[in-house]
């Protein structure tokens, strides 16, 4: 051998990677679906008419993920047309369906940015929402038609409407969506792109003053896609048939839709149809694998699962897993699903500001399937995966222990957390930690020995009782296991003595007796100390919940500002 | 709700990523193992002496990956004490061991690059290639300490040379490993590191020519981790035991050490025991569940199998899957783990200059597991994974058609293909197309309607007979399931008529006579068109193969450059 006479080697000349700068984009994805996962199923239940009550009655459509993607770059190039610029928002307000689907693909790949408004807001929000973003385009689902006149008044940076799916009669100034896309053919050319583009927006609940929006890159959803999919995330595969409950208008389905194109899965969309009875038959129907929503979308699905069960007709569900997000499910709901239906619940932590994923939360080999350490873990929001870091923080910003105990403010970071807001100056929400930024949450956690992360409460919702902190979350979640409770929420009430105090807000189930106050202490004693004890406990009708599906306890604290406890414990 | 003031809302100016610009670092890998999988374990098989016959003897040795990152960090220490700096090369000489996963993750996080050279090279080749890369620190394995006083006169640009495991008697001018680590405390602060910073370094086979290298960054190494971990390509999970037989050596082990390490699986060395009744007593111990090899090493295990099946002992073993690249498997090979042992072989492909994973040959939902259909694909090398592209091209640089059937020059392009060799002007092997920049693999191959792609042969290897082209995989792979036959390369000699005609070259099973021309003429018939069957069969006792498990048909051509064939069939 000899070498070559361009090549002189010296062993401190730095070599260079000899990598393709090929881009993270989510034309990939595309891509994949149009060339190799052309004849797998898209299923979607849509709304095709209304019952004699008034609600929508569901109708089954089947489609490709060859026929999503020729429509995506149909639409596409609708948009070119219609003068969508590179990072230009065209908004989408719909339900779960194979239409919106295309939205995810088509737009970003013309360069547009993909902005998922929440259907569950106040018209009056969502019209703040589409102006704070100036949305050029609008793609809007017909069960939200109504809405349509409010915001063509109300939202002037909209220069086109278009109707998801079929009306009764066209309404001024839109466009029909199926004939819009039918005028044009499929993109040719992608434009070129950068992995750092904008290709999504989302706006946070904005539980607390207005909402904020973050911008997610191609590149981020790349990343986040490719994270999810392995069997320690969401476990995402061409093979299997995965349900997103989660809302597509809610951080991206938690990223569902891009992830299963990516790999190819079938997928089933049930559009507006998610009470439990309605999932359970349609996992059953569908042979659903893999399936992933909040807890109150589980306790609907128990509640159907145990009824079917106790009348001798129970479903046959091929559910390897539920993947379970957006807060806490109690302990007591995931054990109901593993003893009673032979079924899993997988925690999953992330916030809008995070694209979702976090964290999850899987067995470790070491922990026997169906123990009680399984249990407890199973409860835990689980270790971050790859390339998102955990960190927690005191009050004086010093890096506080991961010894399981030990309350912080949870702080993350990674290539798909946010470093800041769209418009918006909150340095509050970051901070600089050995020369790097972090994001903020707002939750306070724990983080344990062998890196699980537990959420124990929102910052703002902690009870800051005599200096120490009382943390609510768990605290509900014990109540809800009791046998006549359905909800509970605890809240901070003002105490003279002890600055803060909690307050049991509790909805009981249909027809039972409401349990004493030292019933429900007893109940409680073993699992907290006696000082983080409710002081008093109110039953109520109903718990307000909001748009994403966790308690509105800003509403609570407001409605109970005043409240006197009747009775005291004294602190320890 | 109000605008802030300092938003100006316009639906024309282009919106930007919010998301942090955190690197894609193989730190990060590192920080996992030494947070998160801490107390997970690794086994090495280590050679502990020798018997009678100089052979070595196997010893169990096992760590975690908590040792193995502080280790790894301490090596990160010795390595900048020796002054090695950002992109300076740390060349390994090692079988699989933990200390060689130290090297993968202690040399990058420091900033060096990982420069892994072929043991199983002549100490000339090791020499030449040393030089080239010009790599200024060597780690060898004790038991290759026999070639340092050639290398120490041959490599001028080594420094410093670290033997890896104990020694009967230290070799003058060389470091103990584990004595030379002792000395350092763990690094307390990476490097600042760019995601695009060379990390690795791995030189070709160099079957044709010299060896030429490909130079890995942290950002194709980290990308190609996290495609490689689901289900649809490697399967790797915290939850099971993963034995990478495929030399550390040889394509980083297909990136398994970074990928095992990055979801904490447990890791299985064999270090150099990889026979099939090693490996067979090996996985049924350790409880292997994912394992990676090339089809030789499949052939001795399934050797094994059957021998101790016949013998009413079977092993007892808990495999999802077997892993086979470097070459393409034959189906009978496939089938025949399926059918006596229930034991399932999934195909990838890839290349040194790929990372290597390309594809993997995952069955598609529709197609039954076990039927005929499911083991030709499996036979295929399968569908690129995301970020990976394919195309085929004809001998005028024209795109083939994707029918499965028209073979053409394979072309691949994605984040973790090379676009260049250091220090080599090959521009033979680039090649533009739409705009894009395409490595030419030098594979022949099909891609069907469904994206699978298959190789039907090394261009180099093809037979062009008639103005036709004959391949010669598909054809060995035929006569290696003739229940006689224990190997066959098949090679072109030239031919006065045709330009060139195949010749097999075939080794016998043990004990058994060698088939008539007809009766394997009869055998192949229904395979293949009757022009491409071979005018003549050679009978040997060997077939050479090289470092990386392949024929070196090379050396055969040679061999029967003078070939006249006895025999000849017309061409229809």
């Amino acid at each position: 051998m000899s070498h070559s006479t361009t090549h002189q080697p010296s062993s401190s000349a730095p070599v260079h990677s000899t990598m393709m700068p090929a881009q993270l984009l989510i034309t990939e994805i595309l891509e994949r679906a149009r060339l190799l996962y052309r004849e797998r199923e898209i299923v979607s239940m849509l709304p095709v008419g209304r019952n004699e009550q008034g609600q929508p009655i569901a109708g089954r459509h089947s489609t490709t993920y060859g026929e999503v993607a020729q429509r995506a770059l149909q639409l596409a190039s609708a948009l070119q047309a219609a003068g969508v610029q590179k990072g230009q928002r065209v908004a989408t307000l719909a339900v779960n369906s194979y239409r919106h689907l295309e939205a995810y693909l088509g737009i970003p790949a013309m360069g547009g940015v993909l902005h998922t408004v929440n259907i569950r807001l106040h018209p009056q929000q969502i019209a703040w929402i589409i102006n704070h973003a100036a949305d050029k385009v609008l793609l809007i689902d017909n069960m939200f038609a109504a809405m349509i006149p409010v915001l063509q008044v109300a939202c002037p940076t909209l220069e086109k409407i278009v109707v998801l799916g079929p009306l009764p009669q066209a309404i001024a100034g839109t466009e029909d969506y199926d004939a819009w896309l039918a005028q044009y053919e499929p993109l040719a050319q992608y434009p070129d792109l950068l992995e750092t583009d904008a290709a999504g927006m989302c706006y946070t609940s904005g539980t607390t003053g207005n909402p904020k929006a973050v911008v997610y890159s191609h590149r981020s959803t790349i990343l986040h896609s490719l994270t999810s999919a392995p069997r320690d995330a969401l476990n995402v595969s061409q093979t299997d048939t995965v349900l997103p409950i989660v809302p597509m208008f809610h951080v991206n389905a938690w990223g569902l839709p891009y992830t299963c194109a990516m790999y190819g899965s079938r997928l089933v969309f049930s559009g507006p149809f998610n009470d439990g009875a309605s999932l359970a038959a349609l996992m059953q129907k569908e042979q659903v694998v893999i399936t992933a929503g909040v807890p109150t979308i589980w306790m609907g699905l128990l509640q159907e699962l145990d009824r079917a069960k106790a009348a001798g007709t129970p479903y046959q569900l091929p559910l390897e897993r539920l993947v379970c997000g957006g807060a806490a499910a109690p302990e007591s709901l995931i054990r109901a699903f593993y003893e009673h239906h032979q079924l899993k619940v997988v925690h999953a932590w992330g916030m809008t500001e995070t694209h979702p994923l976090g964290t999850s939360s899987i067995r470790p080999a070491d922990v026997p399937e169906g123990s009680d350490e399984y249990f407890q873990l199973s409860a835990k929001q689980g270790i971050p995966v790859p390339l998102v870091q955990l960190e927690l923080i005191g009050e004086q910003g010093e890096v506080l222990p991961h010894d399981g105990k030990t309350m912080g403010q949870l702080l993350v970071r990674g290539p798909w957390v946010t470093q800041s807001y769209y418009g918006e100056d909150a340095a509050d929400s970051f901070v600089t930690l050995n020369g790097q930024n972090w994001f903020v949450t707002g939750d306070i956690a724990t983080l344990d020995e062998r890196g699980f992360m537990h959420i124990e409460d929102r910052s703002k919702d902690l009870i800051k009782s005599g200096g120490e902190w009382i943390s609510s979350v768990d605290m509900e979640n014990e109540l809800m296991a009791h046998p006549s409770i359905l909800l509970a929420a605890v809240i901070a009430v003002s105490d003279p003595k002890w600055d803060e105090r909690p307050l049991a807000v509790v909805r009981l189930k249909d027809d039972v007796q409401p349990p004493t106050h030292a019933e429900l202490t007893d109940f409680l004693a073993s699992k907290f100390a006696k000082w983080w004890l409710p002081d008093a406990y109110e039953f109520v009708d109903d718990i307000p919940i909001g748009s994403t599906g966790k308690f509105l306890k800003r509403e609570l604290r407001e409605k109970y500002k005043d409240y006197k406890m009747e009775r005291k414990e004294s602190k320890p």
